[in-house]
């Protein structure tokens, strides 16, 4: 799709209404607080094609499963994120005649995200009917400083008569996922009320008992008047409240609608009515116009926390202001309940709210922009799922160990592709990552002697009991598995499983000397809690010892799978344009007989445990695999950019940059009308800071080595590291930085190390 | 499950009534007559679990395709058997009670399907209120003379008192499939009428218009008197008479119910309803009686040809008897539009009607008991889907060949499990494998120029493109595919794949060679149809030449697939049984990784290509793969039994055998309720015919091996062969040869050859 979207270093603008691209603005213009989100729909009746969307974060339904042919071992229900109350409604009528965008004339269509002040605008004129034009300027927002709230103000100014204004201001709770399995609605009635100006109607999911409130108050004004409303009306599941108000000829009449969405994950069942009450009450307080002023305040400190600066290339500053906005829009950290969704609140695809793609992707971003215990969370999160972790190793046949599910909303798993829930397991490897690399970063051990240590375990024992001895080669060898490259399914041997599972085993054995040393009693406690014998760690031990790993020695290649090699090995510029995208276009046996790699795979582990590899063997195994690399993951780019960027490999590092920055705004997989891919948006900013700034922490330093694409004049990040924030710009000749903290940093540059004062700035030229 | 019929040579008898078992039995005491299929429900209402079943060949319904993730080149539809219009429904009510078994307490019930004469008796008594105890027998038959015509004669005598019968005959079209996968029926009105005794209802199939019109005609006779009816109703795709009749204590009012069901597949659209006024009036001037003996005449002439007769072990007479009844009630060859679905008419799972079943299991038995134009038919069949075979291999990807379907109604594939629909394509070695049988039993070599050659070089194409070229080892190799074994998934070089594909290649050749020799005009027309180029058929030679196959040469041992031996490799006998059946018990990424096979796989190409093999490298394999095989699908165990007996395991053969013999009769896998196992019925004859009797068709010579295990004082079976009938009867001592038609027969027994006159006999001790 050509794109269609307004440059602009911090806005998304769209300019003229097309109703093609409607459902996709609806995506990208979406907004959250990272406890709600909407989609950008129309507040006003729209009757062409749109995906109705407003989420609560955590309020999830266990929709049954639906399968061709059913596997043993397959969940009963898969948890999926729930469309809930439509709090945005208002339907405008003028004179009778409904407004609705999908019949009326629409000029100055302008649609905007205000990334800087966190808040969507629209604008435009609407001939209604014959010599009745109207102007109506809409803008929301879903308040950062008052999770719950959400707030709208919508101007209709008639440009070329006087008339009189009926509106409807409503919530509709009798809402169905697009994604229902079985076409069911989730939400039952618990009640609802119209009463004076304000409404509310609070429903119950059918399964879990998620109890959700919304509550709201609609003001109209006219020049300068409030506006009594006509008449207050009910249904099951529904509330409306209808006001009729003058219109006169430029002049605006004014609606504010103000929600509050609460639910029984923070407040108690009976109480949800009176908190809904008392927030709706302190946002009225303050009036639209100040939240929109404390939502501009708290969007500056995200900012100032996490902006990427790029001069000279105004779509990428674009691209890269919009990723690092949809994480902050996702995911908060203040709830260790919660998790990052693959479409965060921009969409309900893919049901479950959490994959590895969390600890793989986006850990690192909230490790350096955001407070410790925000990542740290995260870890957290999946240390609560370690029972149910242990469950379903128990229902796959295993006798102990932890195996984390491929997707999920609260610990069970949510998938039901064998190739992908029984065997993509590898994801297992990056939740143990995720403990190293948030202990590597930030340098907090004690996590390990917290809750690391237990998870760490039950992953190793997982691993233990999944690899199987050939004696006849003495090894262990693991079969029957999916790696990162989905293409791939159920291979043997996959290195990158094979790798990432010998490494667990090394780093809970590191991390259990480490507490042994470091403090003999928590140890202690653990090993008798985890019932830890010591045949295990020696066997672990041996595995590590004897692990396989397919490789083609005579030419120093790390070998995807067994037998990768007998596959007919082509690149992918050797095939025709129309095969591409592979999985539109091939059936998908060909796809996996094929040697094309769907993302990162054998390089994944290069990118992830990069130290252990010196850069010879990186660049053989980058220039075997890359050139059949698909990158049909939205996941996959980041980790090419950011390696070839160690590389040295210039134009590929901005090839893939380009490939993962403007996913979403370009529409590139043409799918974007879903929901946007939020989990890859942490791998944009990865290719900036991890890539072109080429940072990395090793031996508690932090390390930089900046390269800049000949097409920017500048790019500049910010890092917290160890209790220090430093801005970090690079540009054609220089590397500052500046460390905006009062501590002492310590960094290298280059190859060089460098000390840093508080508050001090550092020039490089390079 | 404890067994639960009784054993006898020549019925199926249940004595008791367990409403537990109701839906097994329902399955095991079906009708069918290849044109039409009955489930054993009872014709009086019953509230009980029940699985209403009744099935016309060949009508089938595209329903729509359920997947939990959709893969490129699933088809969009599957096929289903239909469930159609009940036709043998009659509504009991005794003074206003209505009879339900479920409800009444019953006692004496006999359900019998009498196999000899081909037709389901039941009786009881039951007590419906206090002091009011019926008698019943019902008896029913669809004809096998008149094949659209079933009968019913349904007997009720009160015991204890006077009273009145109230009778609804009734026709009831509005029907759905219980394996529809959306609740969707799929069936529309057309027409209905009742009138005097008669009614019918024609309905039409909401795609795809097959319409089946059934028209029926109810007796009632009391004392000698036919009783008028008293009213009669239609309501939409529904139709019934009511009668009501004097019941008289110790006498017997009778009903006869006589249906006609014919469908468009046979008739045209308009005179449907004409077509079964007549059918019905010829069966009802022919009456019950006649019907009756007729059918058993014509069971007699089946029972003439394929019976097998062993005598000393009732049970395995029995079982072998139920095998060759359901086969015959299956498939009579008439249509080469029909084939062997592996339900047959008695239950509607796995949708499609058929599976490489048919040329891997059945076709044999039609081979040796049947007019040679019954398998040909089988062939035909095939050769008419070869253009949609190829707009499947189209879809996949191929530039050309033929892919046939897994599952099919009509030609087009109806699965959708990419590691069975796109992988599984050993499927199409087995239907070109069918040519060569046939061409080799029947000595009809016609038929390779008539239509074989086409369906040959289509599929060799296919293979041809199917396979790729690995420089580095100067080997063709075929990646990504399932074995017969489906407890393996997506495999690279699979052994038996890769064998049969070259075959497959191999005999192409061959046949092109013959018809070159044989009959140039004919070859030189072929060649230009199927513009089969030189350079094909030498690509051919070279895949030939340098096909990859696994093996563990050290072992002489051909391997599954690659790095089969890496896996961990233990025989069944070392599992606890709880373990067992795996498909149960195990996840479905266990069963694929681990080294237990399903069904024969390496081994049913020792089957298929026996004269290739030495008996050292068969045992070898045998012995190998024996001890890891779990049989989970009812198709292994007879090869294995054939195999165990070329081998002179006799154990094992008996073992085998008793596992394939009584599967449905003993509900072995415990699922019998959803149908019977058809297809797998074909290999119990096989186990006898080819397994005991050693029977083989080499060199156009007919040869015999027989044993007996040692269980048994006698079995003798009848085989046709180039024109002659022989009755073999094998001993403890003896193999008996009778030739039963004029023509001389040659054969050889262990080694022997002899030459047989017409109606000659020859004995030989063994």
């Amino acid at each position: 799709m050509k794109p269609y979207l307004k440059e602009d270093p911090w806005s998304i603008i769209e300019e003229g209404f097309d109703k093609d691209k409607h459902e996709i603005s609806e995506s990208v213009f979406s907004l959250g607080n990272g406890h709600m989100g909407q989609r950008a729909n129309f507040e006003e009746t729209y009757t062409g094609s749109t995906l109705q969307g407003s989420y609560m974060a955590g309020v999830y339904y266990p929709d049954k499963t639906r399968v061709g042919w059913w596997k043993n071992g397959y969940p009963e229900y898969f948890a999926k994120v729930l469309n809930a109350t439509n709090w945005i409604g208002l339907d405008i009528s003028v004179d009778g005649t409904e407004l609705d965008l999908n019949r009326a004339e629409v000029n100055d269509f302008v649609r905007e995200l205000n990334m800087k002040e966190g808040y969507l605008k629209r604008s435009f004129r609407a001939t209604i009917a014959d010599g009745k034009d109207i102007k109506v300027e809409a803008t929301r927002f879903v308040s950062v400083a008052m999770k719950e709230i959400g707030a709208i103000e919508y101007k209709i100014t008639p440009l070329t008569f006087d008339g009189e204004l009926t509106l409807r201001s409503y919530l509709d709770g009798d809402i169905m996922n697009k994604d229902a399995n079985y076409d069911e609605k989730f939400w039952s009635k618990v009640s609802e009320s119209a009463e004076g100006s304000r409404a509310h109607v609070t429903v119950k999911t059918k399964k879990l008992d998620f109890v959700y409130a919304s509550l709201k108050e609609t003001k109209v004004v006219h020049a300068g008047e409030e506006i009594s409303p006509a008449e207050c009306k009910t249904a099951e599941k529904y509330a409306e409240v209808t006001f009729t108000a003058p219109l006169k000829k430029n002049e605006a009449t004014t609606i504010y609608k103000f929600a509050a969405n609460v639910t029984n994950r923070d407040h108690e069942d009976q109480k949800l009515l009176d908190v809904a009450k008392e927030k709706l009450n302190q946002a009225i307080e303050k009036g639209f116009d100040t939240l929109k002023k404390e939502q501009a305040d708290e969007w500056n400190k995200k900012w100032e926390d996490s902006d990427i600066v790029i001069e000279g290339d105004v779509a990428a500053q674009q691209g890269i202001r919009f990723n690092i906005f949809q994480m902050n829009q996702t995911y908060t950290g203040e709830d260790a309940r919660l998790n990052i969704g693959p479409k965060g609140f921009t969409g309900e695809k893919y049901g479950g709210s959490t994959y590895w793609d969390t600890e793989a992707y986006c850990l690192p971003f909230y490790l350096a922009t955001a407070d410790q215990r925000i990542p740290k969370n995260l870890l957290v999160y999946r240390h609560n799922h370690l029972e149910k972790a242990k469950e379903n190793a128990g229902k796959l046949g295993f006798t102990k160990g932890a195996l984390y599910p491929m997707v999920t909303m609260n610990g069970e798993e949510s998938h039901n592709e064998w190739e992908i829930t029984f065997e993509e397991i590898h994801r297992n490897g990056a939740i143990a990552y995720a403990i190293y690399n948030y202990v590597n970063y930030t340098g907090d051990k004690s996590y390990i002697g917290e809750l690391g240590i237990e998870v760490l375990v039950e992953i190793s024992r997982f691993w233990e009991e999944r690899v199987h001895y050939v004696p006849k080669k003495d090894v262990y060898m693991m079969h029957g598995v999916t790696g990162p490259n989905e293409y791939e399914n159920n291979v043997n041997n996959n290195w990158y499983t094979n790798r990432i599972a010998s490494w667990t085993l090394e780093y809970t054995l590191f991390a259990l000397d480490y507490l042994k040393d470091s403090d003999p009693e928590l140890y202690k406690k653990w090993i008798t809690k985890l019932d830890l014998k010591d045949h295990e760690t020696e066997k672990w031990l041996t595995i590590i010892d004897k692990m396989y790993y397919p490789e083609d020695k005579e030419n120093g290649i790390f070998l995807q799978a067994d037998n990768f090699e007998d596959k007919e090995i082509m690149p992918v510029s050797d095939l025709d344009e129309k095969h591409l995208p592979l999985n539109q276009n091939w059936s998908w046996d060909r796809i996996l007989r094929s040697c094309f790699i769907k993302q990162a795979d054998v390089l994944q582990g290069m990118y992830f445990l990069n130290h252990e590899f010196d850069i010879e063997t990186k660049k053989r195994n980058f220039d075997y695999y890359e050139p059949m690399t698909v990158h049909e993951s939205s996941l996959s780019p980041c980790v090419h950019s950011i390696l070839a960027c160690e590389l040295g490999y210039k134009e590929k590092a901005y090839e893939m940059y380009l490939r993962t920055a403007r996913l979403d705004l370009d529409n590139y997989n043409n799918d974007t009308e879903d929901g946007c891919h939020i989990t890859s948006m942490a791998g944009t900013w990865m290719s900036v800071v991890e890539g072109f700034g080429g940072m990395k922490v090793k031996n508690d330093q932090l390390i930089l080595n900046p390269f800049i694409p000949g097409q920017w004049s500048s790019f500049s990040f910010k890092v917290v590291f160890r209790g220090t924030r430093l801005l970090i710009k690079v540009t054609q000749d220089q590397v500052v930085v500046n460390n905006e903290t009062d501590v002492k940093a310590d960094l290298v540059i280059h190859g060089e190390t460098y000390s840093l004062d508080g508050k001090g700035e550092l020039s490089i030229n390079h």
